[in-house]
């Protein structure tokens, strides 16, 4: 059994208020006892909240806190008016002092993303922070990023989301070696941006060190499982990330209209309905919800704005993971272990005379 | 009824030889009688393919190519080795001469592309060809440009994707005014990529010359239908392409695994075969087969190389779709609408004297 896990709530981030927090943390205390939580907010709010589950009271502290970022706030208007006085800032802020092993919020991710850089910091030798998100493929869950913090990226950048994804994998899923490949497309000629050409350059001299890798790999290899991690810059990423969640709708949608054609196919619906349920189950997005702020000194989830009770609790059982496998000192270690790390590298010029 | 369509095919591109490029143009011939065809490639294997099917043998000629490009040739190597005297080329010549009216090929998509540039040539006012996916979403089919010609793109570019977009949404679907909508990510104030941000202003000024500009458009809205054309650069266009067929095998994978778990889903799945085949076949990417390649002087379609004779059918019929509608006249009509053309802008300054 692992020392209790504390979970840094911004409670008021999301689309549907506060209870959807309160409630998701109810239901994820029943699945992993020795959690406590912190819940950033406005004390009239939660208190009630919290009054309805006694168990979760237990366990619970409110830090008051009456300014709340908007869904809608750009990330620079947010960090302005809500650093170091809004839940979210708040929620960040406990991680940063030690009081709480993680954040989580499921509000405006780039607000989130803006506050938690500037509280948390990146993890020196990391150049960018990257949203990394956990993806259900046929073979098994496996992580791909950045899907959404970065527009466009240098092969160094590429590089570290490759170091922070195999050490989320080896944190996540217990593996010595995670496979990583890097997104390109099919063309054999051209083969890709030249920043990912680079960055495989870069890779390929450091499989080994933490990860091994793959080489590059086509947008239907995530789906396939090809590899455990796969890495592009935040533009493509979000796409494909988006692109694979609206496919997944459009199919299911396609299926429940067929079932509701015609008599005997309802009928078989209705017989079939235990493995259709475990299908719908599978295909929830509430089941993987949460991004992984990778590359920060702190662990920060954030949850979809929009999901419920269900949804926060899968991101908060995915906060727990990460703070009871300890994801930092697995980034710290692999990138240690990357021969010539590319940030490390840059300094060196500077430190000798020109 | 339109007068006939005379198709060029190049018989020897595609995984699974020439047997796939004749049995599919058997099968096209049942659907639209007046179809005629070129096959370009090998006597001594399409003689006896055509000897089988006679009623396609009295529409169809041969004109022996012993050259053929190999599926995993590059591109410039390609071109030089089969430039004038491989199948694929002659497929094309054909259509340059005016001989046929739409060139296909199953073969090496790289080396199509590069071969099709250099015989048709682009179209005056078009800076690069694209390669447009037709693609099914819950609404109904749209078009999503470049999947896979370019890698990276200016503002221009994309522009010149929107105008070759609409014109193939209004050739195919007989719209007067497609929508058409920039893929984008979703976060708010960094709002993608520079030329994204770009190629929206000219877009937004151009909005009514034979499309209706709807803005930016994320990952999911591609599978949700909320416009008629989605335009991107080719790496993540490809990669949305290729996520979203992964994504939809996927599903299609989970769904038959449930079925199977148990007794009762079984015969669930056995009383609602009917519609489980109707959306088999709506999932089925054969019935989809065939990317346009567009903005050059003749149209040219690409078949998946690994399809059998119905995907091969598919690809037929869009070509014949392709000619019929006249799909040239609308991207000239497009080009001459669009205020300003990026591309005719460009010439001016050369004719001044610096």
């Amino acid at each position: 059994m692992v020392d209790s896990i504390k979970i840094s709530v911004d409670a008021m981030g999301g689309d549907n208020g506060p209870r959807v927090a309160v409630q998701g943390a109810r239901l994820a205390l029943k699945e992993r006892k020795n959690t406590s939580f912190i819940f950033h907010g406005r004390q009239a709010e939660l208190g009630p909240l919290l009054d309805e589950c006694p168990e979760l009271k237990l366990v619970s502290t409110i830090r008051h806190c009456e300014n709340v970022i908007a869904m809608d706030e750009k990330p620079s208007q947010a960090l302005r008016k809500g650093r170091g006085n809004s839940s979210m800032w708040a929620a960040l802020q406990a991680v940063k002092d030690g009081e709480a092993d993680v954040a989580i919020s499921g509000g405006n991710t780039g607000a989130l993303m803006a506050m938690a850089t500037f509280c948390l910091r990146p993890i020196e030798g990391i150049s960018r922070p990257a949203i990394a998100a956990i993806w259900p493929t046929m073979r098994s869950d496996i992580i791909v990023l950045d899907v959404g913090a970065t527009v466009g990226g240098d092969a160094r950048q590429l590089a570290d989301f490759s170091i922070l994804g195999a050490a989320l994998a080896r944190a996540l899923f217990d593996q010595d070696s995670p496979t990583v490949g890097l997104l390109n497309v099919g063309t054999e000629e051209v083969k890709g941006l030249d920043s990912v050409k680079e960055a495989a350059r870069l890779l390929s001299g450091a499989s080994g060190a933490g990860f091994t890798y793959h080489g590059f790999v086509e947008g239907d290899d995530i789906g396939r499982g090809t590899v455990d991690v796969v890495v592009t810059e935040g533009f493509t990423g979000n796409i494909a990330l988006k692109t694979a969640e609206g496919t997944a709708r459009q199919v299911g949608t396609y299926l429940r209209n067929a079932l509701k054609s015609d008599i005997l196919s309802l009928l078989g619906a209705a017989l079939a309905r235990k493995a259709l349920s475990a299908l719908k189950r599978k295909m929830d997005p509430r089941t993987v919800n949460g991004g992984v702020f990778l590359g920060l000194n702190g662990i920060v989830i954030k949850s979809h704005g929009g999901t419920d009770e269900i949804g926060y609790k899968s991101a908060l059982g995915l906060a727990y993971e990460m703070s009871r496998s300890r994801l930092i000192e697995k980034i710290e270690d692999g990138l240690r272990r990357f021969p010539s790390t590319p940030v490390q590298a840059v300094p060196q010029p500077e430190a000798k005379p020109a």
